[in-house]
């Protein structure tokens, strides 16, 4: 793309609201807007990442045999009372939807409210399972004080995995490939280093639900982390586990700050019992249908990313999930800056192209550094009289200087 | 896709309130379900449909420089004041968001009040115009009664590209390009020749505005077509026109029903004097933004292709918004079947392999019918003995025979 038609700038100038370091970042670079607590818009740049993410999250959705669907944001507030979920949720983060010709709908703020009567429609005998449906939608929560930029927002899209199963061993089975799943999806995402399987509170639903938290000093959260198992348990519980290792009882863990980035829950038949879902099983006898459910947010898990891949001089994205891989930079050379784009262009890379005329180099230096390309390649007079161009790793000092020819095997290896 | 996965079935079972038509194929078929008035959920096979025009919009949008970002559904109910229209939308269609720990946001029903105030951060030169930016994203109406099936929801996904000038004449310019590129997405979908440019009211904003109506006796609105000159006027402003066509000045224009599968709308300074929307123009003198706004709903547009592309058997899908461009079905053939599937999923044929072993032909056929991908193939005891296998196009009752290879090759011809 060239950067003289990308209607965002960088900015210097945020809300002084904006405390937490991922929203400064993604505002100055106009990755996102925030139009009031809670409440962003992803912006070109923004979506980019959004869509590198959302496009991870749905090819291993799609291994773990999940089938993409849509559901509605809105729905009737039976569907809550018939949970039992309607009071909990309205005297907290459950918004209204009101209007002069509807009543009694409200947001969605997780779906089991619409996924379990859904099934019900279509799930009769034990040979419809398993099955696995998962989708891409809003979701609203009037969280009282959002102060954490994207991390926490009243409106944001998750992707939520539901599974529906005979029996709890086949729960426990896929449970387990999605917990690999999700794995896949941290690593590929650039945070799987830093995120580790916590054991947290099962709620009324089993013992233990898993998170994926992130360690990071923005996050909410705070767990206690053996090295030695690569597990954490969240303070939440970490009384009843009287301060142990859930898998080794080592008492010595390490007290971290962190980020839930994801969380697998087995259900069992909290929601099936009450919307009477059920299958015939082997004998032909009715069995209640067992559940899980499987969230990421994406806007969470973006500015998780960007909390652990900053500098002072701004965002250092992983090549997964860059808003493109290279930043092309012409110093006044922008007819073959040009020839150079098209190529990589035709190659298959991801280029923002600096073409702009009227801006000096140190703000263009300033600039990809603060958006944060993994790559980036500088055109100037001196680099094309030696018929070369330069280039540097977004994260290292190192600057080289290479062939074209060279520079577009480098990006494509 | 193996039929044997996917969840849903075709149903007979359908709401009494489904009066429509689209509802009533898209329900059946498994391709949508109905949670309440005029909200659906969209299942793995309506949702192929909604993202194969999701993206002939994308293409088309690329194409006259739209720039896609996302915009929050939330929005402050100031930002409405600020236009004049929470009066008016708050009598009307507009959904507040209320809970206990937020006060006044409402849901949007279009952006205007999100884009021009989010446009004012980047824009403050004619040279930052003109621009383009367009999202795909939720819009909340509270309909009073809907009862048009996915025509007309109270919650849909909306196309709305929102365009900035420094000038009349800059609009009027992009306006046609708009134009030519709306006509390109209802060609594309199918739709094309029943759909023609229409007059209609252009609010407190400019004379006309345009829609784009579809010949349908499901359509909730009634225009005057002009055959000689291809146009229409809506009946909303036919009085104002004489009765007469707004090209051609003839009087004998037919009356028709017709379904609005897009608008477009020159919204000059209606908002950006709202909120303030200016630039420097070359005098260095400050100049109000000049707006248009271009929408397509795509639940509306896809049960428009409904309503017009179906029997009594089903629904008749276009070939690029078809959920599959192949049901493949096997009468008790299930292995070679199998290796024909994975011969046409290799060569990138879009395949729903009817694979499900306790199903008869009778009912196989009708299914496919109802879910009326565009071609059938069938492989059996006889198609199989004689090396062949048998193809029908969704439209027509004449049944071929030919051998794999030249399957292949028809398939992707």
């Amino acid at each position: 793309m060239y950067q003289s038609k990308l209607f965002t700038k960088t900015t210097k100038n945020i809300s002084q609201e904006e405390q937490s370091r991922n929203a400064q970042l993604l505002v100055r670079g106009g990755f996102v807007d925030r139009l009031t607590a809670g409440v962003y818009s992803f912006l070109p740049l923004g979506l980019r990442v959004m869509k590198k993410i959302e496009n991870i999250i749905r090819e291993e959705m799609n291994k773990v045999d999940g089938q993409e669907i849509f559901m509605p944001a809105l729905c009737p507030r039976e569907n809550y009372d018939k949970t039992d979920r309607y009071e909990i949720l309205a005297g907290d983060i459950l918004f209204h939807a009101e209007s002069k010709h509807t009543k009694n709908l409200v947001l969605n703020q997780s779906h089991e409210e619409v996924i379990t009567p859904l099934m019900k429609k279509f799930v009769s005998s034990y040979k419809d399972l398993p099955l696995a449906v998962y989708q891409f939608q809003d979701k609203f929560r009037a969280e009282p004080r959002p102060k954490s930029g994207v991390l926490r927002g009243r409106e944001f899209i998750m992707k939520d995995l539901y599974s529906f199963h005979i029996s709890q061993d086949d729960l426990d089975i896929y449970y387990d490939k999605v917990t690999d799943a999700y794995r896949r999806i941290f690593d590929r995402s650039g945070v799987g280093k830093e995120t580790y399987l916590t054991y947290a509170s099962g709620g009324s639903f089993s013992k233990y639900s898993h998170e994926f938290q992130t360690l990071t000093e923005a996050g909410e959260d705070i767990i206690y982390l053996c090295r030695d198992c690569q597990v954490a348990v969240n303070k939440e519980i970490i009384e009843d586990q009287a301060g142990k290792c859930p898998l080794c009882a080592k008492e010595e863990l390490e007290q971290l700050k962190s980020a839930e980035v994801g969380n697998i829950f087995k259900l069992g038949t909290r929601f099936s019992d009450s919307f009477n879902l059920t299958v015939l099983n082997e004998k032909g006898e009715s069995s209640p249908v067992i559940m899980g459910c499987y969230g990421i947010g994406l806007q969470r898990l973006m500015g998780t990313i960007v909390e652990i891949f900053n500098d002072d001089k701004g965002i250092i994205w992983p090549e997964a999930v860059a808003p493109f891989k290279v930043h092309l930079i012409s110093l006044d050379q922008n007819e073959n800056a040009n020839k150079l784009y098209q190529k990589l262009i035709e190659a298959g890379v991801e280029v923002l192209f600096d073409d702009r005329e009227s801006v000096g180099a140190g703000q263009k230096f300033a600039e990809a550094d603060l958006i944060g390309c993994p790559w980036r390649v500088v055109l100037s007079q001196k680099t094309t009289t030696a018929g070369q161009v330069e280039i540097k790793s977004r994260g290292d000092e190192k600057v080289e200087y290479i062939t074209e020819e060279a520079l577009v095997k480098k990006l494509l290896g």
